[in-house]
């Protein structure tokens, strides 16, 4: 458990020097071996699963053809998908205005003291240096812009974070404890995961079902539920799976966690991501009585990523989390005092002012590369691909008895690299073997490319049997 | 220690319905006490001691008089003290460059396979998703301009953080465990305590010493030492001292980090921001064999706090810390995927185009108000200032046994408020009663008034003796 003092144990004594003269580079030399600094148990396990598993894919790209990556959940990377200009105009706005400089106060300015002494308590002045949850005005914004009858927000509803990452993360800091278990979508964000293991809490994973776009095995969920589970995590939209769940499935969702008393931390960065045909319902709104911290932030609607500006909602009609849980968040949000200044500056026209078109537009061309690639890859035996409903992302089941010169999903996106140039990201990545994940954001002319090029690969690799022809049947 | 297990374990069949339906108003209602979600034990510990001294504080100003605060940490409340036009051009070039808006890869653009797949190892492209201490080209620039011959400095040295506080976080997280202790300067930052107890992490304090310009009881520091020190904190310059350590002092310091093989952590956030008649000395540009992690960022020195661009420098001349710390550092970073890189995207310019006339103007700035205030508290009876040389701060020892109206340093500034509606903050804050701290950067106008309501306070309250002679004669 603690490497450094097993280390130590052994020779405490060279902590007892105490009349030791200052060390000449010779005495040095013999001490060196008794240095022995270990990364904390934490930091080692702090752990990626996509690198682990990206660490072993030691294959180059075919140097004939042009690399295509479709493994970033980033946007931006292919400059086809800037994000809207009043959105960096905004941001020169508040940088102009010379106010969004300081440490971000949780109290709007007129309530500081002023030099009239007139306005308030001198206790705000301090919190302004203590409590850091982001500005309260830009807090507003966020709190105007996501309230609805059903799910009322206010100012002191919402946490300002260094980007959803950290919403989450504080989330999870706030609800569990070491020992206890969180339930996490499987497939899923590797980053809970990554969090959870670091902090010591153990998880779970609860069955998506592709057959049925990914919704919630619901049975499996509430069979996982125990005394220790602190909370269950909802990603919807999803990342890997592109799902959108209906409000009936929410409900039922809603009504697991009602049944067992369990909170619901909900990733929704991916909010009103989703094609025109169905609709996004935050699961806030459909909430009676399950407490809720919904996480969301400017990443990925807005294009902006890199930014790290995220929220944390606090849905909490019955009172369950009460000021407890509440408090939690702003002693936790004061360990890095929240997202960067200008950008918090910059939300309140960010939200006003970016055009009803720029979503569609993004959303548009997210649903004509995902129907393009849903067709192209449909086409190809032995690919299951999953028809999306949002986000940015295709899962694509890979029929292994029918390619069985790969061992799994690793392999066969390995070798897909060396003879493509084309990698997509294994969905073991995502605790989900025998699938791999297709980001949707490229240009068109690439996705067309890549989709050809899996075409080749697959029928250059595909051997069929009769089980192939059940496959085949099912499409 | 688990509140919420102990709530739940008189009753766990409360989780255990599988078959229960989906709950009505009413059900709900009966259910609902076997709702008990608490805060988790590291949100409860996750404690601010100035948040918890100033919350006793129930005062109102005097409101016949404007409220001065010499209160806040933060250069820019005042609009006295605006960066530089440079920094925030800086920052607009990164904004219309487009570039800056994705996720910070850990590698340099050039090294992602571009599209003619011949440069770099396909394993690049997802590490950028993966490695988030920030854009190599940005590490290069900090890793550049603090390099020295006798600390280099390369890129792979620094991660780049959400502000210093987070490099702190980073650095204590990745070098102690929960049970270890960290040796923390008295007087000192808050938040060192703050983030080491939310960790589990036990703090002892090292004396600085007043009479000799706050420097380091070194015996005092080397008898804390022991098994389960993993490092001490050094923070040179020094909030809330406004002291700089001297070459030589450092130099002891690091004498006994070598006898008693502990590593540091250099908190150097007010690093160069020293007045002209004293030098700065990183300590790790001293250091022949202790491994030091220095934590520094733009927030004093550039005057924008707020935008929370932090970083670590990873100083191990004799591979003392190894990958293990490196490694361990990175996959820290990962949580929360590092800076706005915005603001990355506009380090390069901000370091070179900053002009030497924008540091020095607030260094004189801050240097004429610590010669005005320290003049002007010296000459008060029953206080005794301590002359900066530093950063922003300046402590003045209050002998409270001349003020007997008074119980302790934080009914003293209470007071202080509700007669002369001046709020410093009482040193107990920083562990250090019978002291206040006095923030240098508020306009000179304003200092001149606050020091003489001080005067006018101090005069009215205090209450000479023979003891009061002898601590005259000190001065």
């Amino acid at each position: 458990m603690d490497s450094y003092l097993i280390q130590m144990n052994g020779n405490s004594d060279v902590h007892v020097h105490r009349n030791g003269n200052s060390p000449s580079l010779g005495k040095v030399k013999g001490r060196k071996p008794r240095w022995a600094v270990r990364a904390s148990e934490m930091s080692k396990k702090t752990f990626n699963p996509i690198r682990a598993i990206v660490d072993t894919m030691k294959v180059e790209p075919n140097p004939n053809k042009p690399m295509i990556s479709l493994s970033l959940g980033d946007p931006t990377v292919f400059g086809n998908l800037p994000t809207d200009d009043e959105v960096t105009q905004a941001v020169k706005e508040a940088l102009d205005s010379g106010n969004y400089n300081g440490y971000a106060p949780s109290v709007d300015a007129e309530d500081i003291p002023s030099e009239t002494g007139k306005s308030g308590k001198t206790t705000v002045t301090p919190y302004s240096i203590l409590l850091s949850q982001g500005y309260q005005s830009c807090r507003q914004v966020i709190a105007a812009y996501y309230s609805c009858p059903e799910a009322p927000l206010e100012a002191q509803d919402v946490i300002l974070t260094s980007g959803c990452s950290q919403a989450i993360e504080l989330a999870l800091a706030v609800l569990a404890n070491p020992g206890q278990n969180i339930l996490v979508p499987r497939p899923g964000f590797s980053l809970y995961k990554t969090l959870a293991l670091s902090m010591g809490i153990e998880v779970k994973f609860y069955n998506l079902l592709p057959e049925k776009s990914w919704e919630i095995d619901l049975k499996h969920l509430e069979s996982l539920v125990n005394e220790k589970t602190a909370c269950v995590i909802v990603n919807n939209p999803s990342n890997p799976c592109g799902s959108v769940f209906s409000k009936s499935h929410l409900q039922k969702v809603l009504a697991v966690a009602s049944r067992q008393c369990v909170p619901i931390l909900a990733d929704e960065i991916y909010g009103d991501m989703v094609f025109a045909e169905c609709k996004y319902e935050p699961i806030a709104t459909l909430s009676t009585n399950v407490p809720i911290l919904s996480c969301g932030g400017l990443a990925k609607r807005w294009l902006v990523p890199g930014w790290r500006m995220g929220w944390i909602l606090v849905n909490d009609r019955r009172d369950i989390f009460g000021n407890e849980i509440r408090d939690g968040l702003v002693r936790l949000s004061q360990r890095i005092l929240g997202p960067c200044t200008i950008v918090q500056g910059a939300l309140e026209h960010i939200i006003h002012r970016t055009p009803p078109e720029f979503y569609h537009n993004t959303l548009s061309f997210l649903k004509s590369n995902a129907d393009l690639c849903y067709a192209a890859l449909s086409a190809i035996s032995g690919l299951q691909p999953i028809r999306p409903s949002g986000a940015m992302y295709l899962m694509v089941g890979i029929e292994m008895e029918h390619f069985p010169k790969f061992e799994n999903d690793v392999e066969f996106t390995e070798q897909l690299i060396s003879e493509q140039s084309v990698f997509c990201l294994p969905a073991s990545c995502f605790e989900y073997p025998s699938f791999f994940r297709v980001v949707l954001t490229v240009p068109e002319e690439m996705m067309v490319e890549a989709c050809s090029r899996i075409q080749e690969f697959c029928e250059r690799h595909y051997q069929g049997n009769e089980g192939a022809q059940d496959l085949e049947c099912d499409k």
